[in-house]
């Protein structure tokens, strides 16, 4: 299936230098994978004439004035960046020219522009920040990652039906299990926000496997979470925290003295098979859920290579139908209430 | 300085199995620790005498009939097994005859009866579960962990207080800094109950750094770290079962085939260092704080090393005058509120 995907070049940390040659390396695997480089062209195409690349139809350039700074507040980025590469890119998706966003830039100016352009889905309050994490069984899907600190029980339900048709369709498994993150597995558990979403889940229809702890994240024990975006961003960011501490301790017990060092090179292709396996870069790609539009934020500190699992991110969602599908469940799930 | 300890022998995953050990190893070392053994007589003193022990004044038992379950409703165990070991425990503090308990047992029955025959120190709305964790600079500590998940901003300044004043008094450090967890370190990020409890802490005279993110936990960004419960626990809880993923992945890895094992037999020593680095029986022992009296929870499943943390951490409170240093200081608030 052809796709356009609109890359917002200047985003991230590394800028155009992670995202072109990302899109570059893309649009070799995937040839009905079109790409629309918006940005500050000399950038865009200085990184295409060191790759070796030529502008064409699978890697056009739409030149952009401005660029959202990383630290910049959304409204300013909203109000007073028109011709910024993350507005453009996001017009592209609003206008049709493009089936998905894809950027590495300022959160919070994404998450609000993208809103203010594309609105949200019929049915949808507000949209979520759903990412993917790995488990001991694979991987899990989590939201909301940060869009939302005060959530109300129907927000809660929202993300639950929109995650679940995500997984749904991205990953064609038809009923996936979605958990809600309380911090005790039984019913009197959680503040009144999270009861009351508990009574709403079991009514929904979904797969409700009920309440969760932090540690079933990583047991892998529902293909969804669903949570408010303050719990979840706490959650995701102490995650990182943890694995970085792990990591330098590893790293400092292993170049200890000479023994240990040696000991580190015979262990090397374990602790690559070890690192691989949880590398984050693989995870790389969080979507904006609950948008008329695919848009996928990637880590501002994001390589190449992790860029591209964004990119993937961006290419499935929209290859799998996953907005007609939480259309669809959304309009079932007011008539439900309308009939009700 | 002699101090009395009430142990809750009953409470936990193990029983009198772990607690008496514990207690028996740890009389060894501190001559002027006395336990007081609480619980089912005859499981205490089967525990003394296959470790060839006899009860005495530095180790008493004091027999109690009931046995709070893990799984128990807090309002059964405080209504109806007022003869419970966890129970016999603290009203041994109350009445002056120890001067902290230990337990390992139930944590909400536990906080439910400690605040209900201890009472709350003056000034204090509601005692908190403080938790220390392993950070890249030494450790850090952590509340509420889970005894209350809806706060207010006075709520959070109080946690700040008191875990300031643990932090003043155990580890004698006269200002130790304070960070509030939030979702970004800006003063706009967050929910308003963060946003007024910021605004509180910068007035409350406390060595306050800021708002600090999730991964600041782990990096050893601030001394204290203040939350409210449910996000306190998701973090907690989160941060287990990713240790327990990498650990998994990490074996798995080793174990994989002749030569993996092989590599893993010469890294063993840096394994187990790292290992050692990071063994969460070393941080065990949560403080309830805010109450008339040092009550400590020991997680569920700690063992014999583990649960002697939680002792240790209830002598260092003790020792150390950790309550007065908690009324003093909200005494000192209190009068400038009043005077202000």
């Amino acid at each position: 299936m052809e796709v356009a995907v609109a890359i917002d070049c200047m985003g991230g940390d590394h800028g155009a230098r992670v995202t072109v040659p990302a899109a570059i390396a893309w649009s070799r695997r995937d040839p009905a994978c079109r790409f629309i480089l918006v940005g500050l062209q000399d950038a865009i195409n200085a990184e295409l004439k060191s790759a070796g690349v030529a502008a064409g139809p699978q890697l056009a350039v739409r030149h952009a004035t401005e660029v959202v700074g990383m630290d910049e507040p959304p409204a300013n980025a909203l109000r007073g960046k028109k011709d910024s590469s993350m507005r453009v890119a996001i017009d592209l998706v609003k206008s049709g020219e493009a089936q998905a966003c894809v950027s590495a830039g300022n959160t919070g100016a994404l998450m609000a522009t993208s809103r203010f352009v594309l609105k949200t889905l019929p049915g949808i309050d507000r949209p979520a920040i759903a990412g993917m994490l790995p488990t001991l069984k694979g991987h899990t899907h989590i939201l909301d990652l940060g869009a939302n600190v005060d959530c109300t029980a129907e927000h809660l339900l929202q993300f639950a039906i929109m995650g679940a048709e995500l997984v749904a369709s991205v990953e064609n498994k038809p009923r996936p299990s979605v958990g809600l993150l309380n911090i005790g597995t039984e019913d009197i558990k959680g503040n009144d926000v999270v009861k009351d979403a508990a009574t709403l889940l079991r009514g929904s229809g979904l797969n409700f496997f009920g309440n969760i702890e932090g540690d079933d994240i990583y047991k892998g024990t529902t293909d969804v979470i669903v949570c408010d975006g303050f719990v979840g961003n706490v959650a995701l960011k102490t995650s990182e925290g943890l694995a970085q501490m792990l990591a330098t301790y590893l790293r400092e017990e292993f170049g200890r003295n000479v023994l240990t060092r040696l000991a580190g090179l015979v262990a090397l292709p374990v602790i690559r098979a070890f690192k691989n396996r949880v590398d984050h870069r693989r995870y790389n790609g969080a979507s904006l859920l609950g948008l008329r539009g695919v848009v996928i934020k990637s880590h501002g500190s994001a390589d190449v290579y992790g860029f591209g699992f964004a990119i993937e991110h961006a290419l499935d969602e929209v290859r799998s139908g996953m907005l007609e599908h939480i259309m669809r469940r959304m309009a079932a799930s007011q008539t439900k209430v309308e009939t009700a």
